[in-house]
């Protein structure tokens, strides 16, 4: 039997039949504008840039803080809540992983040889979601060996209201994990906490409030992660806080449930460096809430430009916008725009084909993207 | 109902009755000479620091590289190997994480609502290591819901033979996943490469060598696993490479076995500066290859001392040593140790507990510890 046989018969049957997730690209092009991925187009602050320099020296060689004390202090006294009731992750995408691993039954065994014992998954087996949001959440459930229920959003990417939900045939109250993410991505959305709550009335087991975005929004549900016995506030310091580069995202939420979620995680699971970095944007705010403001002023005038030029514009909530072009589809435009040296982001999934999903950069950025789609117009 | 019982019936029945890893004090007392989690005396060298401070900047807001292509690269030259037989982890214990996750079966229904379905654990659902060595395994086995079968080394810390495993009851040649920590740590004791390919052709499920401190011994056996269809090697930059702060470990092995952990990997799971120090240190490996001559001086050194003082000390082809105090009992050696400012660990358990774990620190750290250990023994 070939070398290569012997191996993949090792691998857990889970596994071998598991689809990856697929990131936005990362490419390294000189001079590419990179509105594909949803990074800030403003460096992390000063401040923040020395305390990390300042951090790097011979205690490189020792352990970080395995629990980030330091850091939970201070994102406990900006959320109001105790240190024990938050988790901070290497990235937003480990506190997910979390999070599905702590309240999810696996189901592994369907696939595997202890198979055809499961022909209804149960409910505590399941990870629900509205869809389209991150697609990350059903590659976390396969990856667990879960179930994963899509829930469609309404028109325009609406939250279904809570009174429509038990008309709803595919909602399961009782599923052990549902995800918002709000806004939502990819169309940007935002939706108001009132709606939120309700929705969280008729949830039985967990709900996650994926609030990566909620920098760019008027409001936020932190609040609910404060008040209910089943509710968690996940954010990230990669795209409002510009340090994708180093991986760190949290959990806020009851004591219970991110204790439990400490469980799982690797001891050293947050790198030295992202720590001494959030720790300091934390204490240079004013200097992110500057950039919000100026994000948000370029995303409006962006949709103008590009309403002005037939772009239907959804109305966006975070620091990019759902957009579909006029004119020949939008695989061609994404192409088009690649062409001219700026990278947007295209699903090719029958929702969201019609659709461009655009970062907002800086106004310079969105010139050029203007100036370019006039251009790719004529 | 209290809110913390309601959050208490979300959490998964495994979660709740698990016990976590409990990882080394990592206290920041000025002063205190650290010798209890292996870190390494001697700080990254200049170029590594130069390296990561220049990359400190701007580009912080952008998402690293998620294949970490550029160091798999390098890590694949140095090892004679493709780039796709390597995998790199947010530390060797992500590592760890996804060998168990990718191999074996997780029987988490036992003790969930799906429970008394298996009576006896299969082997596709079994972790298996030689006992003792990093109490990390067995809790990795936990939080998985997989079963944990400790083998017992025999005396001195010795691999059983080959020979000798069909007649050891508690071996099991098809455990999904066999874990060999090779130095072992506790002890320190190195193995033969010839040995440990003997228990390798014993071997039905994944094999995989926890060299974690190989840096620090006369061989390793990386070679075996660019030759076996079912063996994989992990190492660490932590303690070797002096990047304990930075969370980097990684997998060589088997093509179909490496490319299926990636498949569980977080996307983003290697930091960026991780990843830029990781590069720079294997452009400088001459300082380290002068590091550890330096700490295997010490640590010979250190063990020709503490014998003289009627110290027991066993061989060590690490950077630690593990040693039996003569006297008073090994938790009082370690409670006086650190009145005078030394941190050494202990662990209390039937086996280890007459022994105590020191790092080889620098000649200086050890020469106090050696003058502190002649002072208590008066």
């Amino acid at each position: 039997m070939a070398r290569e046989t012997v191996s993949e018969q090792l691998i857990r049957p889970l596994v071998r039949t598991l689809q990856p997730y697929v990131p936005g690209e990362q490419p390294r092009v000189k001079g590419l504008i990179k509105l594909n991925t949803n990074e800030n187009p403003y460096p992390p602050s000063p401040r923040v840039l020395e305390a990390v320099r300042a951090a790097v020296d011979g205690r490189l060689r020792l352990y970080p803080d395995p629990t980030a004390e330091r850091l939970r202090d201070k994102l406990a006294r900006l959320h109001g809540c105790d240190p024990d009731q938050i988790l901070v992750g290497n990235g937003a995408d480990e506190v997910l992983r979390l999070a599905v691993h702590t309240f999810v039954e696996p189901l592994a065994a369907q696939r595997g040889p202890l198979s055809r014992r499961y022909l209804v998954p149960p409910a505590p087996a399941t990870v629900q979601s509205f869809v389209p949001s991150y697609s990350l959440y059903p590659v976390l459930a396969a990856q667990h060996g879960a179930a994963f229920n899509p829930v469609p959003l309404q028109m325009e990417f609406a939250l279904p209201e809570a009174g429509q939900l038990k008309h709803l045939k595919q909602w399961q109250p009782q599923a052990a994990l549902t995800i918002i993410t709000t806004p939502n991505a990819p169309s940007g959305r935002g939706y108001a906490t009132r709606d939120i709550e309700n929705i969280c009335a008729r949830t039985r087991g967990v709900l996650l409030l994926d609030e990566t975005y909620a920098d760019f929004a008027p409001e936020n549900a932190l609040a609910l992660a404060l008040k209910h016995p089943h509710v968690i506030v996940c954010r990230s310091f990669s795209k409002a806080y510009s340090l994708c580069f180093l991986r760190i995202g949290y959990a806020v939420g009851p004591k219970p449930l991110i204790q439990a979620m400490h469980k799982l995680r690797d001891s050293y699971n947050v790198n030295g460096l992202a720590q001494v970095a959030a720790e300091a944007t934390l204490d240079d705010l004013a200097y992110y809430r500057e950039n919000f403001r100026k994000i948000i002023e370029t995303r409006e005038w962006t949709t103008r430009q590009l309403q002005q030029l037939g772009f239907l514009v959804l109305p966006s909530q975070t620091n990019f916008i759902l957009t579909r072009p006029p004119g020949p589809p939008a695989g061609d435009w994404y192409a088009q725009f690649r062409q001219n040296n700026i990278l947007v982001r295209w699903f090719d999934t029958p929702e969201l084909s019609p659709y461009l999903r655009i970062t907002i950069g800086t106004p310079k950025d969105m010139e050029t993207l203007v100036r370019v789609a006039k251009r790719l117009l004529r």
